[in-house]
């Protein structure tokens, strides 16, 4: 069994609401010392596969399927072996 | 300058009804061998700080203030140098 890490992050070009909305947030805290704020998404999943190289297989059929929008979204997947 | 990767997820006594929606999600599209899907949030910042532990400091003073919910989230910060 693999766990996979999946990071989805809006592209740079994009622009993030959420990110505005929490940075300005932060300031009125007083934390002017942080910037430039983007808010992504950290998913994790269990993948049961024969090897790392299939569990890579799958977790990117289920981001290009379902997870990112490759329009606006990149992604990175870090697996890790958890048969132990 | 540092850049902060922070992870925010759910503990596991938490039910994540966006991870059983996903995973749901994936099993109609066929991918059986995925389980145990959780959704959390990636957090990127620059922090202007003058030292490492400072930046670090700074992270987590805005996560116990804004980015997590201590109650029902967990949170994980990476720093990493960005002077260059």
């Amino acid at each position: 069994m693999y766990k996979a890490k999946i990071h989805v992050t809006l592209r740079k070009s994009i622009l993030d609401p959420k990110g505005k909305a929490t940075h300005q947030a932060l300031q009125n805290l007083g934390l002017n010392q942080i910037n430039n704020v983007r808010i992504g998404k950290l998913i994790e999943l269990d993948i049961h596969a024969d090897s790392e190289d299939n569990a890579r297989e799958l977790a990117e059929t289920a981001c290009n399927q379902l997870l990112a929008n490759e329009v606006m979204e990149d992604y990175q997947i870090e697996i890790s072996d958890n048969s132990s």
